[in-house]
């Protein structure tokens, strides 16, 4: 298998990096510049392997694609202990994968990247507040669900837990608040056996 | 069952009933104001049934709720013909529904809901420029596949079609350009046993 990642270090590729630590499974990676002109995802030889350019891309031994960090997640983790086998658990897993990227990434990981690797200071103060609130809105949703629960679907960890980790786990020093039981999820999900970081930053930008 | 739907036209709620349809399921519907003041999506009885304030929401009859219209779409065609049964199949049915979520329903939905229901006049030239060419290029990904194959998971018709059809019919109206293939597969789910169209728009806007 190979994992098409990108040089600096991008949390939804962390994510499949994760898994695959976690089911110790061999494979190569790929790291394609995202800040050269044009981007290298944005090149036609990457474009032939994924149209919509983005990274993580996985290419399977038999060139088969698949794209989209959770879907990624999903096909590794079927048949694993990494995917809860019944129908509704299996269901949640996936309704707060599909929060993950439509109400948590697109605010906590935009932020992120404009923080470290640029656009920060193009943005207006009203524009960085919308992100800021919509951000912390996601984490404060989590929150609650933590309250009353160890993982996010199916009483374990599962992929559900590995996607909302990606970007959680480093939004504190962006400056969103992070809650008792949120901080006690992070805990557990490093506790998990086969963790690991996500990887540093070469870029020269601040660490992440 | 009950499903939680809003006033005006959805097509996230769209995905569900037509899904619905299709299996000959019986349930019940209950539709939300999401534009008074504040919106009832975000009063808290509902707050209590799903914490992130969005619909639609499921509510199965044993009480256990449900929420992300794509997560809903897998759990309601899980063991049913519209989820791809090979592994890889349902992964890449996924792939499009996280595509969906991520790339293709924050533009052309959100432009819609600008359009028909308010907010135009409030955002910048750019704004809504940005918004069109995220559209287009999402749209673009989408003529591109179709130009090869008859449907996006598995070569049958599947719940990834269900969530890609919600806002790509009622695209062109907003300006977007669909390309032949596009049209062509349009017509092709429009074709399916038990189709049916979205909802009429009762609030006075323009029809949807």
């Amino acid at each position: 298998m190979r994992v098409y990642d990108s040089v600096l270090p991008s949390g939804n590729a962390y994510k499949v990096h994760l898994l695959l630590s976690h089911l110790g499974q061999q494979y190569e990676t790929v790291d394609l510049d995202i800040l050269s002109d044009p981007p290298q995802t944005r090149e036609p030889q990457f474009l032939a392997i994924n149209p919509n350019g983005r990274i993580p891309t996985l290419v399977l031994d038999d060139g088969e694609v698949l794209a989209e960090s959770n879907a990624i997640l999903y096909y590794l983790a079927d048949g694993s202990d990494y995917l809860p086998e019944d129908r509704l658990a299996r269901a949640q897993a996936l309704r707060w994968m599909f929060f993950e990227q439509y109400s948590h990434e697109p605010y906590v990981a935009v932020l992120k990247f404009w923080t470290y690797w640029g656009g920060l200071s193009t943005r207006t103060a009203e524009q960085v507040q919308t992100w800021k609130t919509r951000g912390q809105a996601a984490l404060d949703v989590m929150e609650q669900h933590l309250t009353a629960h160890e993982f996010f679907a199916g009483g374990q960890y599962s992929i559900a837990d590995i996607a909302l980790f990606a970007y959680t786990h480093s939004a504190a020093p962006l400056g969103f608040e992070l809650g008792a039981a949120t901080v006690a999820w992070l805990g557990r999900v490093r506790a998990q056996p086969g963790h690991v970081p996500i990887k540093a930053d070469t870029t020269g930008a601040a660490s992440s």
